[in-house]
């Protein structure tokens, strides 16, 4: 059986990057480990959409958003989470370990927190260092409007830290236009690299505040000591650098194809996505989809664990349930990085058939035509427009 | 040209897991994932020589000492730093970032801080809450006495933690029977993997202080988290999960063999090296060397950095060099994991050709020739046992 992978991350890896993977180890002090340091710090401004220093951390993306919240917020300080999800929560929480009162701005999972939400809340808490907030949250499939919240929060001195772990390079993420101060995702997602790395972004206001923080009681997780030997693009730990040697290949990719580019494919895969979904008699469940992924609801009386184990074991088609409280009620397909409108299709086909077999009553093909008519929609609108 | 890397790590990694590392994905929450860990943790155990969880973490080497410091040792608690190299420092300078007073027992460059000055520190200090060593310096070659360390500290209630990044699966470390609390080590070394993961073993007793402990003012860090997620045969964070599957092939490996023959392996290739260097006019660097690498002076008026330099460039061997203030001071070739006798063999003929290129006497054929007669005294030896 042929496998698939869509689930929203880890992603899988375009061929000739994971035979870059099995080139041999290389020395990490080395005018080798220097040049690629060089283009994948230029590629990450790049896809980052800023001009700011991009640091690579070697860890998971929890581990990114653990060194902006240790420099960025000094014990003792208040920080705004706009959370709507686990991995909003995940802001919430990391704040609370480090000594950080978090106050939370929440949504019900499968809602956005509304701008409006935010303004009132840093209207309320004049005194807060920061908001934290998540660009998409992988966990219902939900888009926050970071750029909304940026424009609350840039005329204040709070830093705006979001969590872009399975957006940036996927939907719209203007780090430095949205004024985003720190920008965090992650290797295994858009970037189509096996999880290792965390990628953080530092706006100059935000290493002003780092500066002028208190030493943060931390080594690793330490930005200042990665920003002084990335300017020699070199690095203070011992790096995955097979990882970072691999991410050139990928980054580039990005940057032939074109961030907007990127964007616009990602947004279309969605809409086809969401018309195949409602085509099956599947209810999206977010009210504000992010792109990178679809999160429909099990219906009512099916076994949502049962469902995806079928798809796996008959048809090689992996996709993610819900977590948590979630668990067994939602589906969650991914579609970003390397899948493609037709690994969606795929998708949506064998889903269909363990509907089917599960009694759902569904319409043959219906899930798969609803997708291709919104692929096709695409291309007559390109053809017109020649 | 032949590149051959003998750096004491990232150290080269073995083609078959090369290949291993090329292939696709997985998702890390999975049945296969599971399996991995299980598999992984099993032979973990086996490598540490202990009976405890090994908990595979995300980071570097670096990132597996501050988790051992942060859980086991509260802000304001005061530890004795036994250290001699740039890496020993890093214990110290750990504790420091952390708010806990370090309190230094140290042997210049070269040499190994004795169990005398340890257990004299010991007696001074009933109050300090741990040890901190190193087993295997990598910055000096020295190797340090942790079973002697370990029978100074476990009669006391201080924890002892070993930093093994570049000794474990190298030298004896018989991480319970030595008494060793916290034991590290990295993917880089001996495990033959590329740089991207850390493992900390952790003893009964240091899991009951860690759990006495008021939380640790950390989140990826965390070790209740692996620990507790581990017993699931799953990971907190999304881990390098790929790096994790081809573990496996390399822990298999080292079992196969048995870990007393990788020990007796590592011996034999160190003894050679040194032989070859002597022989070569070069003095042995380390007092009591780590038999993972081989350290060796610079001879006097030789440019250290243009030797290594030529060594690569005419020969692509590739060498470590000095660090701080022994950079152009010393040499350093690595033999641990995936090199071979040959490969030292290849190093020892590089390094003599550069040495006489360069106008230091030496009668060629001295390096290879006493190198190969260690060897060969081995061969005679077990013949001669038969």
């Amino acid at each position: 059986m042929k496998p698939r992978m869509l689930t929203p991350g880890p992603t899988p890896v375009p061929e000739e990057t994971l035979l870059d993977l099995a080139r041999p180890v290389f020395y990490h002090r080395s005018a080798q480990m220097k040049q690629v340091l060089a283009d994948v710090l230029d590629d990450l401004r790049y896809v980052f959409c800023t001009k700011n220093l991009v640091l690579p951390l070697t860890c998971s993306g929890t581990g990114g958003m653990e060194a902006a919240v240790v420099n960025c917020f000094a014990p003792g300080r208040k920080v705004l989470c706009a959370h709507a999800g686990r991995w909003g929560e995940r802001w919430r929480n990391l704040c609370r370990a480090f000594g950080i009162e978090a106050v939370s701005v929440t949504a019900p999972y499968g809602q956005a927190v509304r701008p409006e939400q935010l303004a009132a809340a840093v209207a309320e808490h004049p005194d807060a260092a920061g908001v934290c907030a998540t660009l998409s949250e992988t966990a219902t499939g939900v888009r926050h409007d970071i750029e909304a919240f940026g424009r609350i929060t840039a005329p204040t001195p709070m830093l705006l830290l979001v969590d872009a772990i399975s957006g940036l390079g996927v939907i719209p993420c203007r780090t430095d236009a949205w004024g985003v101060d720190v920008c965090v995702t992650g290797s295994q997602k858009a970037l189509m690299l096996p999880p290792g790395l965390a990628f953080v972004s530092v706006s100059e206001r935000a290493w002003t505040r780092i500066d002028a923080n208190p030493p943060a009681r931390t080594f690793y997780f330490d930005l200042k000591k990665y920003r002084d030997k990335l300017l020699d693009h070199e690095t203070p730990f011992t790096p995955a650098n097979t990882l970072l040697r691999a991410l050139r290949l990928n980054l580039k990719r990005l940057r032939t194809e074109g961030i907007e580019n990127v964007w616009a494919r990602h947004a279309r895969m969605a809409a086809a996505a969401r018309a195949g979904m409602r085509a099956l008699g599947l209810e999206i469940f977010a009210a504000q989809p992010a792109d990178g992924l679809t999160v429909a609801r099990v219906p009512e009386g099916l076994d949502g664990v049962a469902l995806l184990s079928k798809l796996e074991k008959n048809y090689g088609i992996k996709l993610a349930g819900g977590q948590d409280v979630l668990k067994g009620k939602i589906i969650r397909l991914g579609h970003m990085g390397y899948i493609d409108q037709f690994d969606v299709l795929a998708a949506l086909s064998g889903l269909e058939l363990v509907l089917l077999e599960m009694g759902h009553g569904v319409e043959p093909g219906a899930g798969v035509a609803a997708a291709q008519r919104v692929l096709a929609e695409q291309v007559t609108g390109l053809t017109a427009a020649v």
